[in-house]
């Protein structure tokens, strides 16, 4: 007679399986459509900046969102110097619950998920920013996000050339490596100056929590799209201040890019644009061809929404859902004291 | 040669098995026991308020805290129907990770630890605030986490006499069957002023979302003890603003209690005094016979950080804690797509 509470659980291994099953092209654009519908309904979901704990070797953060049906929030570290201990410097997992009701009813691995699905906010944005014709693109940072980022390029922008810089020769050389059979014609590059040279798009990716200037002004050429993803938190950006006073910026949630974002070297009033604005046609995204765009990107918890529901309906589909007894199974919800008694067969005699 | 990441995992069942291997009384004596050494290290943690998602039906919340060694958060709902659909109305689970590297160490229940924790913390600040010889206690409420209420001040405080009342005469027949054989006498009452009578210590604990007035000032007698649980977020309160005003009030975190408690009926500058004041001798607590005292408990993110410490430490020396493979294993942290690609062995041979 318990009432059983199920949480649906998908560990890394079963993400990976969902990917290599259903093929990482076909996941990536799944993820970009849903991504793409949600920020087009962005004024539904009860948004907040995330919350952040910060300590001397990284951050640990917590992303809430919800709407009136679902609610989800995802937990996700950054702590650049995990690799030197064979560990990720981002790992994360998740939880989609009913806002009715408050059941968690998936608990979901998000390190795998969150390479893509920040892919696929990037693809959608520069969909939207990007030169239509861009076919070459930059791409700095070349460690765990870097094929992902990559390959959305590829199959959802039509990206053939990709340009490549790390400060480590070897994660430059583990993505050539990783992406040698995907019709991406590589080019590994001896600087970030260098990567940039005939770019259409510029991809940053980079792992170092300071203020680093991968991108400086004198590299912007008319109509470039910049990509930036790796500066997403106080003390950690990207490109000189100079890059965003010559761009036009398009954000996923100011309050929260103003903080975390390449705009936290702006003053507060520094002009930007939400994507989802761009999305639902309320805002212009790219107006003419000279025109340099900025994607400031720091990841927002509408898009961890957006790739759990994608992943969880991927694994129903496949059958990949496991269970998890994390919360009590009760005869009456107003007697969790009965946990800690006889058996429920002995219990019900005894009442 | 993948780096394991181990997470651990308690479940619902796991947690009381805990329980009824240690005892009730020894559990509830080492989280008070854990959360009292907490709070006098106060200082020592990064707070904030918690972050909560208010919906028609209820709440969902997060509860984040850290030292510089660990952090927690827990999830936590409230939903004062859910009983209607045979769930609980608060269902919790909740992490502990490590600061340094940001690796969620334990994934556990919090639906039974979150029960135990309050009646703990309760505990805490009633021996801190209650007068000593406090043996009778009205306990108005008798849902879900009343039987750990009765018994937390029944064996840390030598409350031998309870006075019960509850709107579901059920809830109250069902706590005095649970208390039968724990030595505790218990008097069903008619009315909340009824309960009231006599008692050193009154407990509220109820559910309703709603500006209740469950004890009102012409119940208090002098030298009463209130130890107010049920109020704990906007629009949700227990106690006419009369009692606040008749009383000395102590809280667990005054930016979160004026936002969630009974103080939230009271102007801003409202005196209040912070539970671990008390506890490390800064503040008095209860300072003569006469006077009447508030523990206006909301329930603050560091008494679950010390419960998932305390739970895990039993489980670990119980040998009860299982793994989840929630993170990916890497050969290399800065290649996870590997996870996408063939197995390990021929991964290697290729490269």
């Amino acid at each position: 007679m318990g009432h059983a509470i199920v949480t649906h659980y998908l560990g890394a291994a079963d993400a990976a399986h969902i990917v290599q099953r259903l093929g990482l092209a076909h996941c990536l654009r799944g993820m970009a459509d849903a991504i793409e519908a949600d920020f087009r309904r962005w004024p539904a979901f009860d948004k907040s900046a995330r919350v952040a704990h910060h300590s001397a070797g990284g951050v640990i953060e917590l992303m809430p969102i919800s709407d009136d049906q679902a609610y989800s929030f995802k937990y996700v570290n950054g702590h650049p110097g995990n690799h030197r201990l064979g560990l990720p410097t981002v790992m994360a997992f998740g939880v989609l619950a009913d806002v009715a009701t408050g059941v968690p009813e998936l608990l979901s691995e998000l390190t795998l998920t969150t390479a893509l699905r920040t892919a696929a906010v990037s693809a959608v944005a520069a969909r939207a920013l990007a030169r239509p014709d861009s076919r070459v693109m930059a791409l700095i940072g070349n460690g765990a996000q870097s094929e992902f980022q990559a390959l959305a390029f590829h199959h959802l922008l039509g990206v053939h050339t990709l340009r490549l810089f790390d400060v480590d020769a070897r994660a430059t050389a583990k993505l050539a490596r990783n992406l040698a059979d995907t019709g991406l014609h590589v080019q590994p590059c001896h600087s970030a100056a260098d990567a940039v040279q005939g770019a259409d798009i510029v991809t940053t990716i980079t792992a170092d929590k300071a203020n680093a200037t991968i991108v400086t002004a004198d590299m912007l050429r008319p109509g470039m799209h910049l990509n930036a993803v790796g500066g997403d938190c106080p003390g950690k950006t990207e490109l000189a201040p100079e890059v965003l006073l010559a761009a036009d910026v398009f954000v996923e949630y100011a309050p929260q890019t103003r903080v975390e974002g390449e705009v936290q070297q702006m003053p507060p009033d520094f002009p930007v644009t939400e994507l989802w604005q761009v999305l639902t046609g309320q805002a212009p995204g790219r107006r003419h061809r000279e025109q340099v765009t900025v994607f400031d990107s720091v990841g927002f918890a509408l898009e961890d929404f957006s790739a759990l529901c994608f992943m969880r309906d991927c694994a129903q589909q496949l059958g990949l859902l496991r269970t998890l007894a994390l919360m009590p199974e009760l005869d009456d919800p107003k007697d969790l004291f009965a946990l800690l008694s006889t058996p429920a067969t002995t219990r019900v005699q005894a009442a």
